[in-house]
């Protein structure tokens, strides 16, 4: 079971806000025309970069907008359109940081742009730098490309400071996440657990949930209580999706996710889930682990054994159900379209217990 | 003879510049506080790249709209702040591109927090991840807020949205021309000396000149004659500072400029400078020289005399004796209030023949 979320927005919307990214990236491959072709190839990449993925938010955002009554498409649409392209600006540079060069189950931009780079003779650091300083740029355009979009959507003034200021919330919010991320994995802080859980929240539930949620009900004009409940069901429901997907980086089928199962061990990446599971018993031996430059098959066996019988997984699995079911009796408290209501436990349910 | 173009600006225009930038940071530093102190730590670092400097596109923003008749100080010196912003990442970036360490003579946001992560005892390659991933961040999130600042201009919305264009245009054109640049000095094209002139022109004068005086005219509600030609006269006078910083980086006065004059040459920067003389009889030579990891004091010297030699000094400097002439002649060309053009053929001037 995935998160699609393409049946929550709707085919023709999903369809919409797909025409609306093709719709960009053409014009922004025509105007880069005269800056020669590397320049047009970096924003087919950025294009590339931005194919493909569930589009949660998009899907998030539009469909919650229109079960609150809205019927201003346009305007929707060109707001989910914006956190599609901070998301993939975040991707972008989340794997310059990560020195990532699959994404998807594909070469991602840097990878693209280093073997091109290297079919053509150039040696293999330069092609590395190549494909780094691409994948900054792409980045770069369009964390700045998203905000143009929120800041030219035609709305009454008042709700377009109201998306500006929640932009601005979320790349905030995002980037201390992701700041943390790696502060833990490239061990210049040694965190506690809640902070291992602050850091997951941020990088993740602020940008993906709370985000479109709340644009949602800024963009129907919903109130400040609905605004509220919605955000708050949205943080929980994202710290739910990404405890989930520390979860699936480690116990996770690849075949389904198209994620290599070790490559959050292989990062050194802090999770919750091995946060917890270094308080254990088994610490020593999971540092251990934890520390081999490689890990071989057995070694991997080795260790989700491990993790699983220091109770992480149980616990992580409790903290997902708690946050889930907090989001659901939040769903309760406020006054919300029934079709809604219903919709959006089903987001609630798809985040926590998904397998992809 | 530097361009700080203070005197441009008055000196309590200067000061309004700082101090926003002041409170800017010290807001962003107030709310970083409950993510921790290295993302406190992030932000206050993003403020000390943001020292120092010559502050030009806000003098030449805040001067030229005030000659222009504007009275609006407040927006002015928030649009300004937002151009200080944006080239305050665009720094972060390039040095993250460029693999640089220091700016402006001291360790940068990259080795600064390198160096902190080492005296950690945190490895050197996680170390130099750990300020890399930073630099990357706070450049995004400077990136961010300029917008933020230009988008929450309290104007009137056709001005507004010129801004935005504005600051979208500078944004695509300054990515195209540093794409270029990492291009040709990774080696990935092998560019003709027209190309190398075109990635001078992207990556410095759009957001550094024709943007500021483009985003006066606009605030100051101009007109289209005048806007298209201080734009104009912007382009020249940045083509000719960029010029001239090629020629600084090669023959400059380290201990004046402060900026290794044998930098560009290691990194394998392809300047106009470079490009033309390459084209001379002395292109085998020079790419030997060029070719070498190190460079000996002697190897310098001779590098220096081959271009002189090869007349691409000479050719350069009459590239800025051109362009800086015909941006004096669209001065002539255009209705502008006496001192304004006054004090644009001084900043035409010093653009050109800055020595610092």
């Amino acid at each position: 079971m995935s998160l699609t979320l393409s049946h929550f927005s709707g085919p023709d919307l999903s369809l919409r806000v797909m025409l609306s990214l093709k719709l960009f990236f053409d014009e922004r491959i025509r105007l880069a025309t005269p800056y020669g072709p590397q320049y047009q190839a970096l924003w087919e990449a950025a294009r590339q970069a931005s194919d493909g993925g569930k589009k949660i938010r998009p899907a998030l955002l539009i469909g919650t907008y229109q079960e609150l009554g809205g019927d201003d498409t346009e305007n929707a649409v060109q707001a989910a359109t914006a956190f599609e392209l901070l998301h993939t600006a975040f991707l972008l540079h989340d794997d310059v940081i990560d020195r990532d060069l699959i994404r998807r189950g594909r070469p991602n931009l840097i990878g693209a742009f280093a073997s091109g780079a290297a079919d053509r003779g150039v040696g293999s650091a330069d092609a590395q730098l190549w494909g780094q300083a691409s994948a900054i740029l792409a980045g770069d355009l369009l964390i700045h490309s998203a905000q143009m979009m929120v800041a030219s959507l035609a709305i009454p003034e008042a709700r377009r400071a109201a998306m500006l200021d929640l932009l601005d919330r979320c790349v905030f919010v995002t980037a201390a996440g992701e700041h943390a991320d790696v502060a833990f994995s490239s061990q210049v802080e040694s965190p506690e657990l809640p902070a291992v859980l602050a850091m997951t929240e941020h990088k993740t539930a602020c940008y993906s949930f709370e985000g479109p949620l709340k644009a949602a009900a800024i963009l129907a004009d919903s109130g400040g209580f609905v605004l509220r409940t919605l955000g708050e069901f949205g943080r929980r429901v994202g710290i739910a999706f990404q405890l989930r997907d520390d979860l699936l980086g480690v116990f996770g089928d690849e075949a389904a996710t198209g994620k290599s199962s070790t490559s959050d061990l292989r990062e050194g990446k802090v999770t919750a889930l091995l946060a917890y599971a270094r308080l254990s018993i088994h610490q020593r031996e999971l540092n251990e682990l934890l520390a081999r430059p490689q890990l071989t098959d057995a070694d991997h066996a080795h260790l989700r054994s491990l993790v699983e019988q220091s109770g992480a997984r149980s616990f992580v699995e409790k903290l997902i159900a708690d946050h889930t079911e907090q989001a659901l009796t939040l769903l309760e408290s406020v006054d919300l379209p029934g079709n809604l209501r219903l919709r959006l436990r089903q987001v609630a349910r798809d985040a926590a217990q998904r397998s992809v």
